[in-house]
C-alpha cells in the first residue's frame, strides 16, 4: 500500500483516486481553488455526482490551502490538471518536491508558451540539485474518467525515461480490469496524448459534413494514426508508440465521444467556431488550443528539417487552416482526399 | 472508361456497381441464383431498395443465366460473393477467364476447407495456362455498402503482386470523395481483411459485458491491430499493413456497426451462440466462421513454428475459446486482461 498525492480534483483527478483507492492505496486529494465546491461536496456526502459513484473512505480531501498537508507521506504524485494549469501549478508544488519521489502526469497537451510537452514542464520546474532525482512518469492510453470510477475494462501505458519508476506506478495502478503496460518512449507518449485531440477534431468534421456515416471516420483514423506516428518519429520517439494504446487507443476513444468530436461536427456542419463553442456553451475544446500550440510546435520541427508539415500531416495542416485560417471546409476536406 | 463486370449483386456488388458507373465506366452487374429478384427490382425500379439509391443507366443487369453475355468486352472482374461462396464461383467463371483479364476480390475471409485466402483461391482456380496471365488484386479497407452507394468520403487500398494492375484498378475507383492507394502486399491485406470479423466480435463482447462503454474497445482496438500485425508477418506479409486503412481503418468501422458487433455483444450479455443468432434471425455473421477458419489457419501456423496462438494472440485465442469451445464468458475476458 502506496500513499499517494493526487492534484487537481476535476474528474480526470477524482476518477484517479477512486481507482487508486480501490486498490487498497491510501489517497490524498487535493483540490485547487477551482475545485473547492466539489471537495466540500465530497467530503460532506463522500459522493461524487459527476463521477456517480461513492468516495471510499481512504480518499483524505485536501482543500486548496492545505498542500502541505496533502503532502505528508505521500511519495507519489500524480497531476491531474488540464495542460494549461501545468506550469503554473508546477510552481506551487515545487517547495514540496523531495529526492525519491515519484511524479506521474496525467493532462494531455503542450504548453502554451514554451510547447514543450507536459512531462517537459514537471522537470523545467524541479529545482537544479533534484534534477536526475525525482522519476517523471507519464500515463497515455484510453481512459475515460467516468468509466474509470466505474471500474470499466480499461488499459493504459505508464511511459517514463526510469523504466522502473514506469512499472512501479504500473503496479500500483494495475487490478483485474485495468490492463498496463510499461515503455521508455514518454515523448512518443506526449505526443499522441497532445494530438489526438486534433485528429479527433479532423474526424468530427468529416462526421459533420456527411452526419452519421462511418467510411469517412476509419478512413481519417487510419490516417490521423499514421500522421501521428510521422510526428513522434520527427520529435525522437518511437513511431510504433503511435499504432498501439497510447495513439490509435486514445484516439479511438476520443474519437467516440467526447468535446473535441462534437466541436469538429459543429464545424463541419458550417459553423463558424465562435458558433460551435457558443453552442458547446462555450466548454473547453481542448483540441482547439493543442491545434495552435500542435502548429508551432511542428513548424519548430520544421525549420530543423525534421517533417514537411503540409506535406506529411495534410489532415493536421488542413485541419488548423479551417480552424485557425478561415480556411473553408469543403476546400480543406478536399486537399486532405486528394491522393499524392 | 473501362467495362466492368461485377459478379455477385449482394449490397456490396450492388454498391461497386453504383460508385463505378458514378465514375463514368460501363458496368455489366451479374446475380447469381440468389440474386435473381433484386436484379428484376433493379431492372425493373432502376431503384436499389436497400441502398437507397438510384441505378445509373450505364449499368446493364444480368441474370445468373446470361454470364456469357455479362463477360462481353469486359477486362476487368470484380468478385463480390461472400467468402463461403468463392470457391464454387470461380469454378463458374473459369470458362470465361482470359489472358490480360484483371480480377478484383472484395470478399473478406478464408475459405472453410483449404483455408487459402481469397486471392489464392482465384489464383488455384486458373486454368494452368493462364496463371501468370491474369492479375489478381484485393480490395481492402472500411467500405460499408451503403455508405459507399450514396459517395461517402470513403478510402480504400488495393493490393497485388502485380503493382500496376493494383495501380490500374486504383485509377478506375478514385474520385474527389474516394481516396485510393495501393500495395504490393496482397498478403497482408488479406489477412487483415478476414479476421477484423474476430475482432469484431471480441471488441463487442467487451461493449456486451459493460453496456456502452468505450474504455474496453478502445483498448481491445489497439491490442486487435497489434495482433493482426502479428499475424500478417507470421504469414509472410508486412506487418504495417495492420497499422493502415486495410487493418485499423476496417476494424474501426467493422466495431462501429455490423452484424459481427452484435453478435458479440448479445454473447457479453450472457446469450449463448444460438439464442444470439436466433435474436439476429439466424443473420450470417461472418466472424463466427471466420474464428473456426482463422483458429485452423493460426494452429497450421503454428505448426510451422511461426507464432503462438496462445501467448501472442490472447484476443484471438480466447475469443475462439469462447466461440467454439464454450469457455465462459469471464474467465476469458479475465485471461484477456492478465497482464503477461
Amino acid at each position: 500500500m502506496e500513499r499517494i498525492l493526487i492534484i487537481g480534483a476535476g474528474l480526470m483527478g477524482s476518477a484517479l483516486s477512486v481507482h487508486l483507492a480501490n486498490n487498497g492505496h491510501g489517497v490524498n486529494l487535493w483540490g485547487t481553488q477551482w475545485d473547492r465546491e466539489i471537495i466540500k461536496e465530497m467530503e460532506d456526502r463522500r459522493y461524487h455526482p459527476a463521477l456517480n459513484v461513492d468516495i471510499p473512505e481512504n480518499i483524505n480531501l485536501f482543500y486548496d490551502d492545505q498542500l502541505e498537508e496533502a503532502f505528508k507521506d505521500a511519495r507519489v504524485i500524480i497531476i491531474a490538471v488540464i495542460a494549461k494549469g501545468m506550469k503554473a501549478i508546477c510552481q506551487v508544488l515545487k517547495p514540496y518536491f523531495k529526492k525519491g519521489q515519484i511524479i506521474l502526469t496525467v493532462s494531455k497537451g503542450l504548453d502554451d508558451d514554451s510547447l514543450h510537452t507536459m512531462s517537459r514542464v514537471v522537470e523545467e520546474s524541479l529545482p537544479q540539485g533534484l534534477r536526475g532525482q525525482i522519476s517523471i512518469v507519464k500515463l497515455g492510453g484510453p481512459l475515460i474518467a467516468k468509466e474509470l470510477a466505474k471500474d470499466t475494462y480499461s488499459e493504459a501505458i505508464f511511459a517514463s525515461k526510469d523504466i522502473e519508476a514506469a512499472q512501479y506506478m504500473s503496479i500500483l495502478f494495475k487490478s483485474p480490469k485495468f490492463r498496463t503496460s510499461v515503455t521508455e518512449d514518454i515523448d512518443g507518449v506526449e505526443i499522441c496524448a497532445a494530438f489526438k485531440n486534433t485528429y479527433a477534431i479532423t474526424m468530427g468534421i468529416l462526421e459533420g459534413i456527411e452526419g452519421g456515416y462511418s467510411n469517412p471516420k476509419a478512413a481519417l483514423m487510419a490516417r490521423a494514426v499514421d500522421e501521428m506516428g510521422k510526428i513522434v518519429a520527427a520529435f525522437g520517439g518511437r513511431k510504433e508508440t503511435a499504432y498501439g494504446i497510447a495513439g490509435l487507443g486514445d484516439l479511438y476513444v476520443t474519437s467516440l465521444s467526447g468535446r473535441n468530436g462534437r466541436f469538429g461536427q459543429l464545424i463541419g456542419q458550417g459553423k463558424s467556431k465562435d458558433e460551435a463553442l457558443r453552442l458547446m456553451d462555450n466548454a473547453t475544446v481542448e483540441g482547439l488550443a493543442m491545434t495552435l500550440n500542435g502548429y508551432s510546435f511542428l513548424k519548430a520541427l520544421e525549420g530543423e528539417g525534421r517533417i514537411n508539415l503540409k506535406e506529411e500531416l495534410p489532415l493536421f495542416y488542413q485541419t488548423y487552416q479551417i480552424l485557425h485560417q478561415g480556411e473553408g471546409v469543403e476546400k480543406a476536406v478536399e486537399e486532405i482526399w486528394k491522393v499524392d
